[in-house]
């Protein structure tokens, strides 16, 4: 293991985490906050501790797999713990713990909060709120890769480990020009969905933070009751660009290079099949709440845009819903949206090989003798890829069940243990019950918000590299 | 898909059930009871039609592994239909899709129930109920297998499509030699229970129908309140023969054969584990409930006994213990008991498979070069039966969402709604809320019912015979 490669490369990490900080200095400063200090001294906390690990170069500057996963893993800790210092030193969250939540929940593109007034944080803090979203949503360290010449050919594996999915595939030859890509790509669509918000009468800094927090798929509103307020406008722009988020970079590029067919790839159809179905039935199913189609339609394609694609911005209480439409918004935070999105949960591309997988072991059984193997888009899914897929899977259901056991001690009802590990574990946001789109996860002991926080980074770098880090195999010579 | 055996092999079925309900026919002419005219109407429709079936011997008997999970998922189907009639005519369950989801709840094994007043039923049914659970338990082919020269050598299709686990091991080189041996071990072991039984002060008729639904780890009782008015002693001699009915048959063979150390594998050792693993996190947390150590321990260990042999007796209602003895029981619903017994869930040598995937997914991370196989017992597990082990819980999560979106219509809550699902699938029995131990399942609608069916069917056959029925490939020339 590659250990000064890890310790340089979290240097660089909290170099980058002190410039990342100087968007909520400025906010501070423009809107002459006295947390301005806390952003002071938190940056120079990070540059000092930054500069020290990333003093002297590694002359081995090699990095494997295993150094991938683990530089993912400490990296976002090491970021997170670092990114809760500005609440805790301001006041806004005096509690380490939930700073700490807070502050997970803003990297990992969750969105669940523990507060239960986010009006009263100073402006400054909000717009960090907003900020980690759009840095966690693409990767800090795709970002990294992207601007800095970090060392010579193999960031694939630090690429790998960050993004999310079964198999990264590279939009060009070069890994530093397919990060710039997707930056880009990702920088122009928040752009776009800024201008888009600043037209519906939101102002600048509203429409900012709404714009990181959809491009993120994170979910962190300014107002305590998310979006509700918003006009139908700001909703369909919003529900638009969830969706968009939510859909592999890589079909962009395509798309921006005219291979429009390629671009519009099965695991893209599966999404806006699953999306079409999962806001038809809803739409059916609460017409008679809203007693108007239109509205129907709106408020179900919102909220099923928002929790498929990982979001959590809530503009009615689905908690309220018929336990048919509950039951889809649960099953849509699992399957989450598109591979190489910022969007959390299994991933399409996932659910369509392990579907495969079925009918390939059934086809087995029926013709024994045919050779068949799992297609998509007519490319062959390696055996690798599968089996991966596949462990994934279980790993996922164990993390949950953990998770689910340990919640348990709180002694609140199933609905709500259950909804809050999966809102987490899929970086979704809101749950049900206790923890519904009306409420928080203040409430919650130290240990539930520590198996959450530990849920929500698994969830965001999907799984091995917090499996990695606690193997015990990690750490033997 | 050799179509005339797959006739000729039901029409046997047939036969034997006509000869299985000669045991309720004897039970009614015991007690006098009207009923016995059902039962001789049942027995000679089922004749007929079996030796109708029958009739002809197909020249070809070759059955390959397709042909015998088509067979098994048709007897199942078929057994349950003709073994609903006698409820029908008798009038003692006069709807259709009740008495069929009471017989198929029967045979699976599962042991929920849509009867509200089961002490209103004429001995002969309860015998029925019962006789079904013991029937079904080992499996209605692997008898045929026993006692009759079905055919040639290809039997090992029909016993591997009908056991349980993810694979069946010949305990002797003659698959007829190892049905029989099978059987003669469950049935020494029911009439040592039985025997347990009268001890206890219950009568010859009550003891037997006990035996019979414990072996078969059923869970059908003759009382309203399950076994609440049971004695101290019969609770633990119910609580340790649902625990030796849950262990695979093949270690008893190994342990009457001298071969200790075998029998005692690692899946027996997990399992057990498991067990005191919960009833000790079980008694303590319910210890205040009950105020009394030996208690609170008593209640806890028949609870997850019932709950983890897929049983479904209960002494008390678990569903007013706290949520962190709850979660337990529902997650004990899912593990199951050991491969090759009469119990249902996942089984333990799945999730040990599964786990162990795992470890060696990450070390293959962590160590790429190396290479790690998955052993159990010192036994290397095939490619093959990993590769379906994890294809086996993807159809499993499949069935299962599918299942609780289609019951969702309902419009009960969530726990209702997945536990009643989770309950069938696993061949439990009860579940919480409104399907809790106290309650039954005859206030769903039938394509709920309908669809629990298909899910206990599915449990009990361990998926593939029911997927593989409803397949399209399987139809084609």
């Amino acid at each position: 293991m590659n250990f000064k490669m890890i310790r340089y490369t979290i240097g660089f990490i909290l170099i980058f985490e002190a410039l990342f900080m100087c968007i909520p200095a400025l906010t501070a400063l423009i809107y002459s906050e006295r947390a301005i200090w806390s952003w002071l001294i938190c940056i120079t906390l990070c540059l000092i501790t930054g500069k020290l690990l990333a003093l002297k170069k590694p002359q081995n500057t090699t990095l494997y797999a295993k150094e991938g996963y683990l530089i993912v893993a400490l990296s976002w800790i090491v970021l997170s713990l670092f990114g809760a210092f500005p609440f805790i030193i301001s006041g806004a969250i005096p509690s380490f713990i939930d700073a700490l939540f807070e502050t997970v929940s803003g990297f990992t593109t969750t969105g669940s909060s523990i507060l239960s007034d986010v009006e009263s944080l100073p402006r400054s803090m909000l717009m960090w709120r907003s900020f980690s979203h759009w840095v966690g949503g693409m990767g800090v360290l795709v970002f990294i890769i992207a601007f800095l010449p970090l060392s010579g050919g193999n960031n694939m594996h630090l690429m790998k480990a960050e993004s999310t999915g079964p198999s990264v595939n590279k939009i060009v030859p070069r890994v530093k020009k397919t990060a710039l890509i997707l930056y880009t790509i990702y920088f122009s669509f928040t752009i776009v969905e800024f201008i888009l918000l600043l037209f519906g009468g939101l102002d600048a800094f509203e429409a900012i933070n709404i714009a990181f927090a959809t491009a993120g798929t994170g979910g962190f509103a300014i107002h305590n009751n998310s979006l509700g307020d918003y006009s139908s406008y700001l909703q369909i722009v919003i529900t638009v660009f969830m969706l968009l988020f939510s859909i592999n970079f890589g079909s962009y590029f395509l798309l921006f290079t005219g291979k429009i067919k390629e671009s519009f790839n099965c695991e893209v159809r599966c999404f806006l099949l699953i999306f079409i179905t999962a806001v038809s039935c809803i739409s059916i199913n609460i017409y008679n709440m809203y007693g108007n189609l239109g509205e129907a339609i709106r408020n179900s394609a919102f909220t099923v845009s928002s929790i498929i694609s990982t979001t959590g911005f809530s503009t009615v209480d689905f908690d309220k819903w018929p336990e048919f439409s509950q039951t889809i918004v649960v099953l849509v935070m699992f399957t989450g949206s598109c591979a190489g999105s910022t969007a959390g949960g299994i991933k399409i591309s996932r659910i369509l090989i392990l579907i495969k997988g079925i009918s390939k072991e059934l086809l087995s059984m029926i013709h024994p003798n045919q050779i068949k193997k799992i297609t998509i888009d007519k490319k062959t899914i390696e055996h690798e890829t599968v089996r991966s897929v596949n462990v994934y899977i279980v790993c996922y259901l164990l993390i949950f069940t953990a998770s689910i056991i340990i919640v348990s001690f709180e002694d609140y009802d199933l609905i709500t243990n259950f909804t809050a590990v999966a809102s987490n574990l899929n970086n979704v946001g809101p749950g049900l019950a206790k923890v519904g789109p009306t409420c928080n996860f203040g409430f919650l002991s130290v240990p539930t918000k520590l198996v959450l926080i530990f849920d929500m980074l698994a969830g965001r770098l999907e799984l091995y590299p917090m499996l990695i880090l606690f193997n015990r195999h990690t750490w033997k010579k």
